[in-house]
């Protein structure tokens, strides 16, 4: 088991990595139960993951003595909203949770981001557990404390800085992984050498075939170099006052490609990908990045198995989705950008070069 | 203008209490102005005040170049709810407003809590201003950050803790206030005094004529020394793991009373009014409190126009409802009991004092 600190002074926390975790008793003793105090334990996963992993995670908190109530919400982005947060809530009150409730979060991203927020919000805040099934979400959303559900008006509009107890991740959940899913985990992988590790970034390149091939030792060298890049530049700015705004490389057009599509149609990582080309194509026309760099970029992305063309959705549609993005100041849009591979810069920008950069998503 | 600072850190605020603030450019200014740095100011307010108190509010941020977006919800605790805590955020994201917005509660204590916990949510947190406009939310509410909405199953069970940036109390909005109302304000004075000093409880009783006829004076002295002493028990726990909960005295038992009769039958401070009788029943059946105290207090309730006799719902319904109350721990119900007057005591109940206590509420 390897581990992985996230530096934030009193929220501090432990990720632990390793395969078979979840099968583990002396793992889970060691690294579950310390962050599960009171006698009522509840685990929040979805349809897909239930079948394949609950069981057993059950049987263990059972066996040590906790009250476990399970709470399965429906797979998917779309379900990423109040109603199914609510159904969250009416299962910790159902069962009379007080505050002395762990909730465990056993999923992807979409599972990570509202058990997270459900935990930042139910009697205003209780202790929360991330287990993270996706390489999505063990090499993202399970580090840094952003949860949240979307509106109808914008992706993750909703939420809260709420950091976990502790983070669980097992490589071999990855095993039952669709390939489109590992695809997306890649998306973040890729861009946490593309805003701050050349090198990772060579190397992630050169072991895309090992990598979708679900090779276990590329798996844990991405998935640990992937947390220490995230943890080190959330450490530096918890609540995106600046730095840490980075990390949305890609994700300005990626929203709007989500929201434009409808959230669902294509995966969060798929828009990211897509997103990134549209960043890096930005990025040239401002003179950035080189014409060499911006193909090694697209030829990457393609190798992961992602989208490098970005849907038709209308210029007008994505200026519209993109004026409601989080990272929109009160001056412009706010895009992070390449100053090169490995070196991110955060720049509003409009008018002619942000034109161009959308009119290449109206392939005819 | 006098203030009253609260020391909570990085999260500390100034309460600004004066008559005729909300008419004072100066004050507006030095109090407001600082706290509004984007150019959007989004007011959230309801059909009652509005006509009342929004519209020089608007004209003065007006003035001083900003935009501002009014949000009106429908008046009353019923409305506290998921469904129009989302007009909130449908507002702010229809008028594209950012993370740059400051939202201004303005109105009571329903206005209150459900514009902290949008401010706490929206984009995952942007600044929020306190402008209380009833006795219960000036002397209580505004001060500790405890924002939040309640869930079918129990109240403000969904919420935040999340300190406003400033509040601004200005006496003069309580010329309009019904005086029931005034009375349900006057229920967490009495409080105050109970929990932690017998001087100011013996002042409040004393001075019971003249704060209900709204004698400026005496209103100010209490709002004052209310805030003070919430101040100062916030800021030495301002997550409620200990001491905080003295706050919730004659809670557990008024928000029974609230769930049962049905969220808006009874205002919440008349609810508090015979919550505090039945705890300070409570604490006399398990002799912490005489017969005389007890008389006092239920004297001092009567007279500030508040119940003193809580509904017959009938004992169990009492028991269930205290069960998901969220001072209830993994063991017993928690009360917080008077060991004389001006002493609080945490302690767990069940057992015969307490089916005692609610027998009282079975008035045939």
């Amino acid at each position: 088991m390897q581990t992985v600190m996230v530096n934030l002074g009193e929220r501090s926390y432990t990720i632990h990595i390793g395969s078979g975790l979840l099968q583990n008793h002396n793992a889970l003793q060691q690294a579950l139960l310390p962050s599960c105090a009171g006698k009522k334990v509840a685990i929040v996963t979805n349809t897909t993951v239930a079948p394949l992993y609950l069981s057993p995670l059950v049987s263990y908190l059972e066996a040590v003595g906790k009250t476990v109530v399970p709470i399965i919400l429906p797979d998917g982005e779309s379900y990423k909203d109040w109603g199914h947060l609510q159904r969250i809530f009416d299962g910790l009150l159902e069962n009379h949770c007080s505050r002395q409730v762990t909730l465990i979060a056993l999923g992807g991203g979409v599972i990570g981001d509202m058990t997270g927020f459900a935990a930042a919000c139910y009697m205003r805040g209780v202790p929360f557990v991330q287990i993270p099934t996706t390489l999505l979400s063990q090499v993202d959303s399970s580090v840094g404390g952003k949860t949240g559900i979307n509106h109808p008006l914008g992706k993750n509009m909703i939420g809260a800085f709420y950091q976990p107890q502790v983070v669980l991740i097992d490589t071999a959940t990855l095993k039952t992984l669709p390939a489109r899913e590992l695809s997306a985990g890649l998306a973040e992988i890729i861009k946490h050498g593309l805003i701050a590790d050349p090198e990772y970034f060579n190397w992630v390149t050169n072991t895309m075939p090992q990598l979708r091939a679900l090779d276990s030792d590329a798996l844990a060298t991405v998935i640990r170099r992937s947390v220490e890049i995230k943890a080190a530049v959330v450490a530096a700015d918890e609540r995106e006052s600046g730095l840490r705004a980075i990390l949305n490389f890609g994700h300005t057009f990626g929203h709007a490609i989500e929201a434009g599509m409808g959230y669902g149609t294509w995966l969060h990582g798929e828009a990211v990908g897509a997103g990134m080309v549209l960043a890096a194509v930005l990025s040239h026309r401002l003179n950035y990045l080189s014409e060499e760099n911006l193909n090694q970029i697209i030829n990457t992305i393609a190798a992961a198995g992602l989208p490098t063309q970005a849907p038709s959705l209308g210029v007008q549609a994505y200026l519209d989705h993109m004026a409601v993005d989080k990272k929109a100041g009160d001056h412009g849009i706010q895009f992070i950008l390449l100053d090169g591979i490995g070196r991110a810069k955060i720049q509003a920008v409009d008018g002619q070069p942000l034109l161009d950069t959308l009119a290449t998503t109206n392939k005819q």
